[in-house]
């Protein structure tokens, strides 16, 4: 689509649409309802609720990419911990992010029947782990990570801790906070050089 | 409910209806066309499909346990590996596993709004967490895990590894084959203790 200034407007709509009522209840009213489109203009843009949402996706994903993009540190190990912290807190402004992560994760069960959302939440992993192997690869060259690190698996695990995370946060309520600890104790053992960390 | 024999063609045919239409479109009729039993007997025994699911969960949560129960080898090493393939490879029978899969993250993406599922939800993870504890803690008085191991940290980790490889699974159809292999390098690394393992 290409509304100009009303697409950030649509997003962010659908975002506060999708957190009050999960995806599989979500309505282009609803949605129309929490933005200053009226509901026939969406219909205008959008073929379908899917259609929107699929593009939502998108939106999200760019979103995402500038996130990871800014993340720095000092150091390698600094820099991976601001990503992990980056993904599992994700800025959640004034919406309530729970009911955006229980969206998301009933996205997640769509992937098998969904090729547009499979797509996304493909690109999405790809773009984490790229960001994640990344700083992997410039703790190794500067030293402070093991130089037999394998950066590819170490990468890829750490993508599946988050997504464990992720969603125990919304099936059992469990505090993300948690995991953090936990994944700093693994990176102190598996990734940190001995005597690398600064 | 007491229906006797009827209860186990009734937990069976919840399942391959769960795998064929997915937790949101799976109607009574769905169910009952997967048993020997009629709609209405159906719903003589169970108020609402969300009762009758409530009611699978639980069945499975007791097949799940005696699993878990049955998880042996002939060291904690070799029981904790037994484990994981226990959990991360349940045994399928003739029905198609990834659509069960995917109906149990739409239930767990119904954790924030669904007492009851929420409840078994957090049962399930309960269970899981305390039989791998007792791996661990076996590992840790035998001598093959590490003396120091923080014993409930590392259980709780493994079963957040356990959720984003099933999520993951589902979302992007990541084979579960591959956390295994990453896992093992964790216990090797992160559990086992030097010289420990046979």
């Amino acid at each position: 689509m290409s509304t100009g200034e009303s697409t950030s407007d649509i997003t962010e709509g659908t975002y506060r649409a999708l957190c009050k009522h999960g995806y599989a209840d979500v309505t282009m009213e609803d949605i129309a309802a929490e933005t200053d489109v009226s509901k026939s203009a969406l219909h205008y843009h959008y073929d379908s609720k899917h259609d929107l949402l699929v593009s939502f996706f998108q939106d999200l994903l760019e979103g995402f990419t500038e996130r990871l993009d800014a993340v720095e540190g000092e150091t390698a190990y600094e820099s991976l911990l601001n990503l992990i912290d980056a993904v599992l807190f994700p800025p959640d402004d004034d919406a309530p992010d729970l009911g955006f992560q229980t969206a998301v994760l009933e996205m997640k069960a769509q992937g098998p029947y969904d090729e547009s959302f499979r797509r996304y939440l493909k690109e999405h992993e790809h773009t984490l782990r790229e960001h994640v192997e990344d700083h992997l690869a410039d703790g190794v060259e500067s030293g402070e990570f093991r130089a037999d690190l394998d950066v590819e698996a170490s990468a890829d695990f750490l993508v599946t801790v988050f997504n464990g995370a992720q969603t125990r946060s919304v099936a059992v309520g469990r505090p993300v906070e948690e995991t953090r600890e936990t994944l700093r104790a693994h990176i102190d053992s598996m990734i940190v050089a001995d005597g690398g960390r600064k």
